[in-house]
């Protein structure tokens, strides 16, 4: 039976780079003791006082149809936050719950672009953003941020690709997978050409407690662009809660009101005891979103401290979320040659650049999701590997 | 700023005859005391032990990312269920897991249907069906099931609209809103035309528990039908889960498998622990799902008895699901203005027929979720009201 051309036509078909993770995959489960570098998921999972609090709630009786669009508690205490954090007066009209960050990609794309549309995004990029765009029926275009700016994209260069036409604009702050964080300056570039070329920014800052370096800034904020910006935000990364499947999308009351009809449509809105966990996981604060961000800002430091006094491995310096991107060029192999030998050779896991793009061609991005003893006597290894390559000493 | 023609399209404006739902909520948030026979929820809550279950699935680490197309026990579990009920052989990757009945609509649409292509379904139909299908850029054609064929479809009134072209059919047995179950006649029928004009058969099987006259068939249990019948299944209904949010597509490997892709860039996945949740109530058993359904049962016989001597309101005998249609033209007044009436004077709030379409014009929804006594008091007044209006004696 002939099934839809957009359904066949999502993963684009052809090797993803993926390869390096199934296969460690494969090797865990055959018993063997891998370094798992490679997935974005905390070693700590969710607190106990938040499964709890979920527990409670379907107890008191949240187990039936929640509100398509959100319950009102939940989107209140996001809209509080996003206006405590941004200075950007947020109503729950603002505020569309998702199940997940992944749920609002959709949902943005599924409002900002019909069949056919350009839909523009930044590689490297997180592996599910072409997939999405191409899931409503929309082209995705890549536009490069190269490893020489690192990876911070160039205006002139999304500039370019408006040029042919384009309704939207992804960019992910900070980013999965380089750990840029983008600067004022970046953003008001982008600002500028959304505006010049009338396009939607979509925004995903799910990242947005995991700052190391600067501060995060929302392009929400800049000046003409809570118009047309949707910011993507979830508890998945801040309070360690990827399992739950719970997210928001936050933007102009129109937009959000479609894309509840949306969501009547999709998933018939979100479960209210997971909303209920949420409301109390925010209401613990920003120590504990600290908390659950140290390990990674500890780990990156370490990595870094690890890499130094040799040139071969070369990291780009995280300034926020949980991962460091290796720049391998120097061993003369390409990030997915280099990360299949270091899982052949020496049972440690990371992902290719490759699987993230072109522009990450080269690198290797390693995950800070493993016990500090564990990631740093894996870098070690992959250090004497890549100087083995390089003919230097490591 | 602009958004997508298919989002803005999505519900297809105009009134669609829930303006009585929304009104009674109203007078319920208020204070008033409305007996609300509006919407398909039980008016128990999920059973404990299930609830206990997926608590005890959260402290036992099912917190992380789980597989995007269902975790293996819960696909197998599935799968053995449906063998079991339908004698058609299933295996896990003829399953993928969703969050809820929904979501596995739009997945189907979405791997039937391109772009501006005619995707057919049956009036009085599901309030989410046309947008469902708008949602994924189809366009949705409407077959009517006629009242006085008891609302079961024509096979010659599908052909008619398939001749012009059309990628699906879905239909829903049991059948919500009208309680009809289809017969084997009808089913052989539809699948004959499914297959002359080689349409996917999209078949919304969530009642399939609460069958109160003859027997539920499954289509994909038809000749040459299990190769292009997706079916969608919950536990919403089955086993009070409706705020869970969980089910599953049944189909081809090939269109499951694509689903799966679909699921990365929609959904991310179903939170594991709900997923236990679902094993654990799955494994409930027969004697369980039968205890959940026995309320409506017992009420759709005390409505059709309460009916009974008087010909002004006129039942259509639901032979299953929650809801039992009533035929009021022979008041004079359309299904919304006499629901409008009803809510107005009597407290007593059902769903206007034509909430579900052109076909159950002059008809009300009245669904079997309250406590027998007040079940019986409303029914008591809609038939009062009603003789009123048609000038005899209740």
């Amino acid at each position: 039976m002939a099934l839809s051309k957009r359904i066949t036509g999502l993963t684009g078909g052809g090797s993803d780079g993926w390869d390096v993770y199934y296969k460690a995959k494969e090797m865990m489960d055959a018993g063997e003791d891998v370094a798992m570098l490679t997935i974005g998921e905390h070693d700590i999972g969710t607190d106990d006082s938040i499964l709890d609090a979920m527990h409670a709630a379907t107890k008191a009786g949240h187990v039936g149809y929640s509100m398509f669009n959100g319950n009102l508690n939940l989107r209140e205490t996001v809209a509080e936050r996003v206006t405590a954090r941004t200075g950007v007066a947020t109503t729950p009209d603002n505020v569309l719950v998702v199940p997940g960050g992944q749920a609002g990609l959709f949902a943005a794309h599924h409002a900002a672009c019909d069949e056919g549309d350009r839909a523009l995004y930044i590689d490297p990029f997180y592996a599910t953003y072409p997939g999405t765009i191409r899931a409503v029926g929309a082209q995705d275009v890549a536009v490069a941020a190269r490893p020489e700016r690192m990876f911070q994209p160039a205006p002139a260069d999304i500039a370019a690709a408006a040029a042919e036409g384009a309704k939207s604009l992804l960019i992910n702050t900070p980013n999965n997978p380089t750990g840029a964080v983008y600067g004022r300056e970046t953003l008001e570039g982008i600002a500028r050409v959304c505006q010049e070329h009338d396009m939607w920014l979509i925004s995903d800052e799910v990242y947005d407690t995991q700052l190391w370096e600067g501060d995060h800034l929302s392009p929400r904020m800049l000046d003409g662009m809570a118009e047309r910006t949707l910011v993507i935000g979830s508890l998945s990364k801040s309070h360690a809660m990827t399992g739950s499947r719970i997210g928001w999308v936050v933007g102009p009351e129109e937009a959000i009101s479609h894309m509840g009809n949306l969501s009547t449509h999709t998933t018939y809105g979100v479960a209210g005891f997971v909303q209920e966990a949420a409301c109390y996981a925010l209401a613990k604060g920003d120590a504990f979103e600290a908390q659950v961000a140290a390990p990674f800002r500890r780990r990156r430091d370490l990595v870094l401290g690890l890499l130094e006094g040799q040139d071969v491995v070369r990291p780009i310096p995280a300034q926020g979320a949980m991962f460091v991107m290796l720049d391998v060029r120097a061993t003369g192999l390409s990030g997915e040659e280099f990360a299949l030998r270091l899982l052949d050779r020496h049972k440690v896991a990371v992902m290719p650049g490759e699987s993230f793009g072109r522009a990450a061609a080269g690198h290797v991005r390693v995950a800070l999701t493993v016990a500090d003893d564990r990631l740093g006597e894996a870098l070690a290894r992959l250090v004497e590997m890549a100087s083995d390559l390089a003919g230097v000493a490591a």
